[in-house]
């Protein structure tokens, strides 16, 4: 891309699939990715959007005149339009709806209806139903005469005249089967099916704990509406993945790793400011300290070490019970079971830490009574440390926020206050 | 099960899949985690040991005797016992060896004879392979013949007579095509097959990329050995993500929510030993400047605040940086650009937090100076922070330590010692 030589790299561009586009395009600094962007495609423009995440999608978007955009929406698959469709600009959204036939619109519509991260906005209504009286043979003849079928299609979907699901055959089990047996003595009733309203992130769940490959999904009076296929669930766990490491630090999952710089600024300074608080909180802390400090500076000097030790042990802590949350683990039922049992561990290591840190500050320092001071101080912190670890998280999901965003601030505020308190406290106690 | 009514819960839990019942005893603490196990019938107890996490499997093999553990081991598909496989005590692996058909005990010993987490460990080899000459309608009569099909089944492989692979024929372009149509004009053969020796997560990506609900494997010389499906890469994907949350923490992505106490010490103890290290390192500085502090004691109040501020920022830009990596994003390639840009975030920030920190701490102490040495502090810590966050996890990596685990370690020194030497550096030059 460098030397200009734009010929070979639009091959090469094009031997990729949209998804690696996508990968490819958040992967450059903004000049390269627009000129990139125009090599692509213009029939793959479209799926290739929808793998970008939202601020390269945004500024691909910025980069296409209305036309281009129309083209690009066209070539997609329903569920794919509805996710992109809320990104597109609004002079664009009704020519979009206009090149639509009637049916398409419609659907399209529905789609729109169900909240964002809910089942109704993933499913695909490209399946194939059946009756439950026709034989086999009839649904045979029936496809060869349909000649195509919608991809990964795994079952064929058995519904009332009314359109009410009944069950599911599988593909396999269609054509392992004697010609005159009866679809209705194949049917697979065993597996529920979505409801419309349904949590995508529940669904990504049930689909990894059942190894499902495809899912049906019906409205609230069990009318077939479509089906879910795994592809997007794989989507939606990496995104989920991705949320717990980027908001522990304060970033979102759509982060892009060129965002412009005022951007990118704008946001890190919130979550910069939010820390300063918490900082100056624990300064605070030091400050009603200050005659101790100035009369033994070895406080001064090792207090990092006391504040450090318990914001790494109750990471520790945090980290463990955050996941567990996300996988559905750890609830008020087990709560106390668990704080147990991480009380005890950090009791262990606040006591193996404190000999250790004691030893080495008497060393350095020559002076019993500070190695004492410090030792204490660093078993009360990791012992903090793994009560916070464990009921911070807890307690900030009972207050509708996000312990993965919120759990790293409020810990470390927890354990540099605690820290600095025990350490200059005691310091203060015994040591003047 | 607090209630010792043990019978209606034996029902509940052998309606759950061996995933549920693997991730709710993964949830109970020791005592009714081996009370539950023993209430799961014996028939699920090999799957859901394969959907628990090593510890927890290991704690409940523990409670088998050798007789049940075999019975488990022999319920098992092959790619999920050569994955328990392991695991397994040196007494029993013979005897699950003898249990198996000669065939499947071959196919077990290759399968262990691939490194963990290749390709080889994940293939199944229950495919169904057609020949290139004949027509759907042999193939159908021979499906019907046969009576059932492996689960998962979307494409037909075909091979030539030696086994090699030619292509694939997808299962829902045999039912919509005539009877007399010849496989080898079905054939696609637009996805390379993958190669055994090939990596998990490299396997995964390709599954996620290109949507892939399953993939033909072959050896070296292009025999077909067998097909991946989409659900073990669920499994390494949520695992992959796992294991970067985690091992920010200095954990592993296997930990058990309610290791024993010993253990779980044990493990902890080593990251709080590396980071002990770190944070004397950071004391070490603050010694190096024992009279500024006792003369301006401000500088020991105000210490933390510009070490935290550099930590938060380099965080911000190491999440991002691995998190990239992570995707395949961030190479020798673009770290300049992003380096750039980076330093560019991290200089905005600078001089915005300068500026607020420095009018905080000059209106609390009332020193003019001590403003501008603490404004000065933060702007060089934020700018050094940016810097280490891009090229700490490219550094890493090139010396193939894994930037997830180590990265946040070697970020918080350099900010740490950057931060304490900047700040009590130019309070001992300007303050004194």
């Amino acid at each position: 891309l460098d030397s200009g030589r734009l010929g070979p790299v639009r091959r090469l561009v094009n031997t990729l699939t949209p998804a690696e586009i996508g990968s490819l395009l958040e992967a450059l600094p903004p000049t390269k990715r627009l000129m990139l962007w125009g090599l692509v495609d213009s029939e793959d423009d479209g799926e290739v959007l929808v793998h970008c995440n939202e601020e390269v999608r945004e500024s691909l978007l910025q980069d296409m005149d209305d036309e281009e955009i129309v083209a690009a929406a066209e070539s997609l698959d329903l569920d794919d339009l509805a996710d992109l469709f809320e990104d597109l600009p609004d002079t664009v959204t009704e020519n979009v709806l206009k090149s639509l036939d009637r049916t398409d619109r419609e659907r399209l519509e529905q789609a729109l209806s169900y909240p964002e991260d809910s089942a109704g906005r993933l499913l695909n209504p490209d399946i194939i139903t059946v009756r439950p009286d026709v034989t086999i043979d009839v649904v045979l003849r029936y496809l060869r005469l349909r000649g195509e079928m919608p991809d990964h299609t795994d079952h064929f979907y058995v519904v009332s005249r009314r359109n009410q699901y009944l069950g599911r055959v599988a593909v396999t089990r269609v054509l392992t089967s004697q010609l005159d047996t009866p679809i209705n003595e194949l049917i697979d009733d065993s597996q529920a099916p979505i409801v419309v309203t349904a949590e995508a992130e529940t669904v990504a769940k049930s689909f990894a704990d059942h190894d499902w490959i495809s899912a049906p999904v019906v409205d609230a009076n069990n009318v077939l509406l479509g089906r879910i296929t795994i592809d997007d669930m794989v989507d939606i766990i990496r995104a989920q993945a991705d949320h717990n490491v980027m908001s522990m630090a304060g970033l979102d999952e759509e982060e892009d790793l060129f965002a412009p710089v005022r951007r990118a600024t704008r946001k890190r300074a919130l979550w910069l400011g939010i820390n300063l608080l918490t900082a100056f909180l624990a300064s605070f802390v030091i400050g009603r300290f200050e005659i101790a400090l100035e009369q033994v500076v070895a406080l001064a000097i090792l207090m990092p070490v006391v504040a450090s030790m318990g914001g790494i042990a109750g990471t520790q802590t945090l980290t463990l019970i955050v996941r567990g949350m996300a996988l559905g683990q750890v609830s008020a039922s087990n709560a106390m079971a668990l704080l147990s049992k991480e009380m005890m561990v950090g009791g262990f290591n606040g006591v193996i830490w404190a000999i250790v840190v004691g030893a080495s500050a008497g060393l350095w320092f020559g002076d019993l009574r500070l190695a004492l001071v410090i030792a204490a101080a660093i078993a009360i912190n990791l012992l903090a440390a793994a009560a916070s670890g464990v009921m911070i998280p807890l307690l900030l999901r009972r207050l509708d926020i996000d312990p993965a965003l919120a759990g790293g601030v409020v810990l470390t505020t927890v354990t540099d206050c605690i820290g600095f308190l025990a350490f200059l406290g005691l310091g203060t106690a015994f040591l003047l």
